[in-house]
């Protein structure tokens, strides 16, 4: 924990979505900026799957944020003019309350007790931290992936809070193929001996389950067409672990197992399990009844959509499915679609292709 | 084993591709028609990685085989004016020696002491089979999947013993997307710890690490088109397993689920490893040191190339190099793209789509 990191506990406890009541959850968010007299200038970013709070350096905490160069002054999140929020998502285990955490009326670790997680959930202890904040209206709510459809369960259940919104590789709600590859990624979590059906150590995790489920999302967070460029039939120098024929061979086995190895650890399994279900569950359509109902709740004047073309796991044809939602809606909607090679991970590494829209949309980068 | 299923054993032993001598290897096939007496209406049928060499039904094995709709009198493989065969792939386990055998040399069954194996390993113990039964030169082959490279080994090693060459959703080599879904297959049941290094008795096999690496088959083998129209959202009626907030929901997990069950117990782990590997490995321009010179080394009459447009693992774009390559070699090359909804599997179960082209080249269906 850094002296970036702030905390809000929810005193009066916080009542799930789906049923049960967290007793005194607790959220940690960073944020950038000033805000103005007028409290009109907030940006709050709901973030993917896996990332902390920690969205941007800052004097507190000199450490590189995982939008590092979106986040700064003279940066699409200008700070000279913005007051840039980043919350921890509740069920993550970044200094918010989840399956990892102890539950204060047992004085165990929740693990399974945790209640289903909703992306409702997340949407709605962050909005409690930008009110503790003194903010009543946000300039904008800016969502990446998992975050776009935080957003939009924001924007559905608190209209007229956000007067903007930027939906990034994003959607709706998750197709079946996204959905397979989620369950798939969380059975492979399960079905390590070692998670114990959530009960696993500290000394003793499922690191080989999230090994696995790491590279599957890997395959599916960059492109076929990025590796062909990248990788190619490369292959490694030859270690020589005698007796396993199946070693890593090609390089872009040793791509995956490098990016395997660096998040496990890192990340709660249970933590993993109850956002990644999280995303299975979400569906604007529940908000009213349809996906027109849901966006009709909304009250925004401004919406910029951002997809790229090789993105596999929200695909393109999604990313034109809720701009041409919003704009029916009736908000003002921008749509841009950005050839990136990368996939879905473009908005975290491909910030040429990025910054100049952002830039637009937030006459920012003068 | 049923009377269908014929065998053949190469007393004189077999070098492999990459090393390793194999003392007896036993090859089992299958065939449907009669060989003419000009010796020239033979078909060679080279699978995919998992089926036998049961491709159809026969007087002596009426069960339904993996090609039924394909081959048989009328049919685009007519047996009518075709003698077709089929032989289950060096390395499997349907009859032909692999991993799953015992070495007659111990006693002991292979295991991880088989030699590595290639596609053209199956290519040249297939075309012993051929020649067993009195074949000089095929009248053509028919590769799909795994076995269209098989067929590429076959036509660059042996030039002029087939006069057509039939390519359907196959590649010239594998690209590292496809190369890293088959490297993380392998390592779901290389960590499963019933594998123990390949030394899983019966009735203690890896059958865990086998249903997620079919499942991720599934995900790869189908396309997210057709699961947005088969499945979209639907779930399952809840069945209520307490304690665990991840059982099965959307139906598109119960699909995985049951296509996962039904492969697991039927095919050998260590098989499916080697086999597996053997896809990654192949690489046409190792066949004269380009892929162009690979090309050139054949001698083919005719060549048809069959795309699917849905398809994640062979892209449409590897079907057009294919054809291209065979084009510009020569060959007189016909190319069609299929635009079917069930991607790579299209082949098996798109049979209205598949069959005018299979007739038009095979001049059949009349």
């Amino acid at each position: 924990m850094t002296a970036a990191r702030k905390l809000l506990t929810l005193e009066q406890g916080f009542t799930m979505h789906r049923g049960g009541v967290l007793a005194a959850p607790t959220l940690a968010y960073e944020t950038w900026g000033v805000l103005n007299a007028e409290r009109d200038n907030a940006i709050l970013i709901f973030t993917g799957l896996s990332p902390s709070a920690h969205a941007s350096s800052s004097a507190l905490d000199p450490s590189a944020g995982w939008w590092e160069d979106m986040i700064g002054s003279g940066l699409p999140l200008d700070t000279d003019r913005y007051f840039v929020i980043c919350v921890n998502s509740l069920g993550s285990c970044f200094g918010s309350t989840g399956p990892a955490s102890v539950n204060p009326d047992t004085g165990e670790v929740y693990r399974l007790s945790f209640p289903v997680l909703t992306l409702e959930d997340v949407a709605d202890t962050a909005w409690e931290v930008v009110k503790h904040l003194g903010v009543d209206v946000l300039d904008s709510v800016v969502g990446c992936s998992m975050g776009g459809m935080t957003g939009l369960a924001f924007c559905a259940r608190h209209p007229g809070k956000a007067r903007a919104f930027v939906s990034i590789s994003s959607a709706t709600r998750a197709l079946p193929f996204s959905i397979a590859v989620r369950s798939l990624q969380r059975e492979m979590i399960r079905t390590d001996p070692n998670w114990d059906n959530g009960n696993y150590s500290k000394d003793s995790s499922p690191i080989t389950g999230q090994r696995l489920a790491r590279k599957l999302g890997m395959i599916t967070y960059r492109s076929p067409q990025e590796w062909i460029q990248r990788f190619g039939r490369e292959r490694m120098t030859a270690e020589g672990r005698p007796g396993d024929p199946f070693q890593i061979e090609f390089s872009v086995e040793s791509y995956l197992e490098s990016h395997a190895l660096k998040f496990t650890g890192q990340f709660d399994p249970n933590c993993y399990l109850y956002l990644s279900h999280a995303s299975d569950l979400f569906d604007l359509a529940e908000h009213g009844g349809s996906l027109e109902a849901g966006f009709k709740r909304m009250h925004l004047e401004r919406v910029l959509v951002i997809g790229v073309t090789t993105d596999i796991l929200f695909p393109v044809h999604q990313q034109r499915d809720l701009a041409a939602g919003f704009e029916a809606a009736g908000h003002g909607t921008r749509y841009v679609e950005l050839e990136c090679i990368r996939g879905h991970d473009s908005f975290l590494v491909d910030m040429d292709a990025f910054r100049p829209v952002m830039c637009s949309f937030f006459d920012s980068c003068a």
